[in-house]
This record gives structure tokens, sequence and C-alpha cells, in this order.
């Protein structure tokens, strides 16, 4: 209880995952693209890793994991499926860094929500430990409601906001436009042209 | 971009909030019952501010932001409407804090989403910064799904699995009950009675 959902920016962070199998790798596909430092510490790993760890995607140490693994570690994330290991790696994580144990998220200080993404949109579901069955059976029913194209009209909105934040116009004016913009029309690209060449008229002279 | 979602539990984690205003007021809201260390850095407060600091919801300094006040802050939120203060404030922030700047959520590394809960279930939208007013909108539509009595359910799906965790049934027929309780029939309070007492029979000895 008490957890709130926040949006992490993970670039530069130092991320140790503790286990070489398939939660390791499901949780490693979660980063893809955050920019994060991974240190995945586990004397073996599945096959599909090995390949991820040839295209340099996270750093390997070959070994049993033990305390000093995770010194510098910002993030920690438990992943193997010896309970005594996982209880071990919890237990001697530094005091600053946050510890997500997959298996019994009320033990650790973070956990991954189910989640989708299109584009910039992210939707995430938790049920906080509840059922992650039925936080996959929401996520997949909103989900449903978002077409693959849908991120497309996501960056025209941002860039609309972009442009807007560079105009002279007065904070109420910007307010009109950027609610407009939410109406089903703007999903027609003849309706983002029109519109994106109306504020770039906008635009304050340099 | 590159931030994924997570939930934080913010038990005893170090807060400061700089500014005393509508934003602060706003974030201090989120991080009810979160357990969180919060203080408040500025000369002012708002009225409300002031009877929820009676209430020691947080600590206050009452001084103009300087950065040994966040020295030991793990999270850092950036709430003035002052442009040098905000930029002061990220530009001074331990290297090991994790900064959130309401107004321009790409200078920060962590942002609020918009979010709704249901006693433990918690859904949250977030557009990356393209647009807040969309996400507002996606937000209010998934919640107008939900009614105000779901958050009983989902803790019926909590007993029912923290129960079965204490079961020697094979984990092949945990997951057939825990995928069963999600039929729409388990929101009636009879049902949820009978499933209970059922799995209550399969309880280990002690």
């Amino acid at each position: 209880m008490g957890s709130i959902p926040i949006m992490m920016d993970f670039q530069n962070k130092e991320i140790v995952i503790v286990g070489g199998g398939e939660i390791a790798k499901r949780r490693l596909k979660l980063f893809t693209n955050t920019g994060a430092q991974i240190t995945i510490v586990s004397p073996k790993l599945l096959p599909e890793l090995q390949e991820m760890q040839q295209r340099k995607l996270f750093n390997w140490k070959k070994k049993k994991y033990q305390a000093e693994d995770a010194v510098n570690a910002q993030f920690i994330i438990i992943a193997t499926n010896n309970p005594f290991v996982n209880q071990y790696v919890r237990e001697s994580a530094p005091k600053s860094a946050f510890v997500n144990h997959t298996e019994s998220a009320e033990r650790g200080n973070f956990h991954f929500p189910a989640s989708f993404q299109r584009g910039r949109l992210t939707v995430s579901v938790s049920t906080g430990g509840a059922s992650p069955y039925l936080a996959a059976k929401i996520k997949n029913q909103v989900e449903k409601t978002f077409d693959e194209q849908y991120g497309v009209y996501v960056d025209f909105l941002y860039e609309c906001r972009q442009l807007l934040k560079k105009t002279t116009i007065s904070s109420a004016e910007k307010t009109i436009l950027l609610k407009e913009i939410l109406k089903d029309d703007y999903k027609s690209i003849e309706k983002q042209k029109e519109i994106l060449a109306k504020i770039l008229t906008l635009q304050k002279e340099p």
C-alpha cells in the first residue's frame, strides 16, 4: 500500500538485475531505449539474453551475486528463482537503492505495473499485488481502444504544444487551442496540417 | 522520451518540495498516506497548506530555498512560479536525487502521470509531455468504467491471492483459481464468500 505511479526517466541510471532467466529477460526488455546502464549478475544467461549481451545491451557479470556487485546501483531488480539468494540481495542492498522483487512486490520499494505504449502515450495498471491477472486484463481492455496509429496523433499534439510555447498568444488562447485539438476531427492528417499551419503563423518573430 | 511507468513506495523517503502555492499543494496531496517524509521549503504557504502543516503532514522550512535544503533529499519537486528559482533548484540538486519539474517535465527525471485509484487498483496515463489535457481526458474515460465499489472487489482478489499462497495446491491449480475469480460472477458478495470458504479448506495444516 501507499505506492503511487510515477514515470521515471532511467537515462544513465545504474540498474543491477540479479538473475539470468525469464524474469530477468522480461525486466530487461522494459528498459529498452531508456538509456539505463544495466548490469546483469548471474552465472548463466538464457540464450536470448546471451544474444542481447553480444549486442552490448547490458554488462554481464558472469558470477554468483555478492553484495558488492550492487554497491553503486540505484535500482536493484531481484530476478532469481532461489528464495535464499533473493532474500540475501534484498537484505544486503545499499540503503539508497530502490529494490524491485518481482515475486513479492510488497517486500521491495518499487514495482512494474502492466502497461502499454502508443508513441508518447503510456497507460499503466497496477493492482498493488492483488491480482497481476486483473492488471493484465484491464490493461488489455484499455489497449484495444487505441489503434496502432494513435502514437502519430499524440506526436501531433506534442508538436502543437511545443510550437505554442514559442508563440506570444495569451495563456487563455493557448488553452483554447490545446483543448480544440483534442476533438476527434484532428485525428485526420488534413486537419492536423491545417492547424499546424495556423499555429506557425502565430510564432514570435526571431 | 525513454521514461517508463513504475509504482514507487515512498515510505520513509525524503521528499523536498520547493514552493508553497497551488502546485505544491497538488503534489503534496499525491503523497497522502504514502508515509513519505516531506519538507516544504518556501517563505509563504497557501492557507490550506498552513492548515495541513498544523496537522504535521509535512515539515515547513519557512525560508527561501538554498541548495543545502535538499542535501538529504531523495526526491525534489520544483513547484515555484519563478523560473530563476526553478533553474537554480534543478542545477544545484544532489546528483543522487530525482527531480520533478512540473512545468517542464522533460527537464526533470521523473513526472507524475494522470491517475485514479479504486482501493489497490491504480490506473495511470502519461503522454510524455505531449498533452496533459489528453492524459486527463483518457484517465477520466477509463475511470468512468469503474464504479466506486470496485476497490472492494480488488480487496477480495487480494485476499484470495494471499490465502492461496498459504495452500499446498499446485501452481497450475492456483492459476486456475486466480483466473476463475476474474469472472464477473465474483463481483457478487455471495460468490466471494463461497470461494473464500473453499480456499480456506485448502489451507496447509499449521
